[in-house]
């Protein structure tokens, strides 16, 4: 029995692709005390696996040339060495790209797999959903009525902040790039508004969207969509930055012109990493699971099958951009 | 009798100076009751006011053309049909660059001029120390043994928020453009370090005086400064907008390049104006008050001579840059 990984084969400079990874085969290992092994059933492809291949990482533990790609997965226990798990159960782990992953017991998660389809407790119920719960409870921090502005607003980040400032009686507007994106925005997850890209300027949105201007601007993207947002930042609003995606494929980074509005509006910005907060993510994992279940909040993922193409998920997040999470089946 | 006062003749753009103003004389206006007529003895040259003839004026109450210009001043009651003010006692009101302005007496606020020079009412215990006040203690919050960096140190805010952070035992950093700014900062008033812009780049400077990196920002600057300062966030730093007096005077704003590591620091960045506070000065008035009695905060004025050189004061603050606060003797 073999285990294939997937490690990095160079660093990249500009935009990511397959010709940085390999496959490659190693032993499977065995658990020690206190040790679980899971067979991976999904691994995660998220924006931040970019930043990782970085040098210096820009967060921690990065990937050097010839080491396993990490990311979360879902996946199966196999053996184990804890009284914690069993074979059979399904856990959540940070075990990498790779068919087979030794973990602690202390660092996986075990997860009921009848509340939602695996592939969502990487999603809506994994990292991305519990780094949009943080974001607007704890750092946005929108009240009822108030107008939010989310950009990426159709990858899962997005798509549970937007839902969750609903829920909250928010007026919220998305960003995306396709028709496609701003439908399933407005009309399945009743966002207020959807200002697509491809046919209107994020400024001719804005005028149009939110004329009195925005209260919370929830940003994912960085760059020239956080530049323009800036222009419409209201009196005392606020300002998250919870990712740059548009700037991790790029050499120079986008040069920001509207900084000064930040001080004009007496504007609040806080940048965050939802990897700091993670003694807290049971309380947001247990309130997200309840929505969930009650269907107050919706999800999607898109599913690549077969680990040697985790490289190409990852290439396709950046370019194709899919709506909701992507994961790959392994 | 008649009222000396300065108008705006044109709008600025670019740099602020002489040409944009002019002296006219109209007459001393008879107060209502309810009003104090003040005789005018200092009126207040700050970075702000050039904001003010910005169309449309960045903060409230812009300055039009063929209008008196605003600004802070400190007078003397020379008539009072008001029960809160007797003819002799000194005041400071928002009554322009005029030699007699009149106010509702719930607008001027009695001042004790044995406590300080009549300058320092519109410095260190005026507008300036008022906001230094609040951007340190209410929006930067640094804790002691913390390590504060402070752009434009040698002007009343930044010299002020130097010395409450010092006071506040954090080590204190501050960025001028002199030699004599510089060694004021670090013999006078107790600054841990001070860059001389003049003889190190920021980036080496704060390289050796800061090799751990900065958890408080304090920018009065904007610019090419703050772009850089943010190469030197550490983790869960803090940044302050106070003002952003390099890009005042600019046709095109400058670009900042390093906001991502806003990001990566999991920086708090507060935009804040002090007028928005207004309703709290007497408690920062009380206590920067005391700390002045007691000998705890130094301060420094320049003083032109003459209302018609306000707007080469004004001009001045933006080439010269004087240490401390710049006033004008009416």
């Amino acid at each position: 029995m073999k285990n294939k990984q997937i490690i990095l084969v160079k660093k990249p400079e500009g935009m990511i692709d397959e010709s940085h990874f390999a496959a490659v085969f190693t032993d499977v290992p065995a658990p020690k005390d206190g040790e679980v092994l899971v067979k991976n059933r999904y691994v995660s492809i998220d924006p931040y696996l970019r930043l990782l291949t970085e040098e210096p990482a820009t967060f921690s533990r990065g990937v050097q040339v010839g080491s396993r790609m990490e990311s979360w997965s879902v996946g199966e226990v196999l053996e184990s060495k804890s009284d914690a798990f069993k074979p059979g159960q399904f856990v959540v782990g940070y075990l990498g790209w790779q068919e087979y992953g030794l973990a602690e017991a202390r660092d996986l998660r075990r997860i009921d797999p009848s509340l939602a389809p695996l592939p969502a407790f990487l999603g809506v119920l994994g990292m991305p959903g519990i780094t949009a719960y943080f974001g607007i409870f704890r750092y946005g921090k929108p009240q009822a009525g108030q107008t939010v502005l989310i950009s990426a607003a159709s990858g899962t980040v997005g798509m549970t902040a937007g839902q969750l400032a609903k829920m909250h009686s928010c007026r919220v507007i998305g960003i995306a790039e396709t028709e496609e994106k701003c439908h399933y925005l407005v009309e399945e997850l009743h966002f207020d508004r959807a200002i697509n890209l491809s046919q209107r300027s994020l400024i001719e949105g804005l005028k149009e969207d939110a004329p009195e201007g925005i209260d919370l601007y929830y940003d994912n993207v960085g760059g020239e969509t956080l530049d323009n947002a800036l222009l419409f930042l209201r009196k005392n609003s606020r300002v998250v930055i919870c990712g740059m995606i548009s700037q991790y494929n790029v050499k120079t980074p986008y040069a920001l012109k509207n900084f000064d509005r930040l001080h004009s509006a007496r504007a609040t910005l806080k940048g965050f990493i939802v990897a700091d907060l993670m003694s807290q993510w049971p309380e947001a994992i247990s309130k997200l699971e309840r929505w969930v279940k009650e269907k107050k909040l919706k999800h999607k993922e898109n599913i690549f099958h077969g680990l040697e193409n985790a490289p190409k998920a990852l290439h396709s997040i950046f370019t194709a951009a899919p709506i909701g999470k992507t994961v790959v089946e392994v």
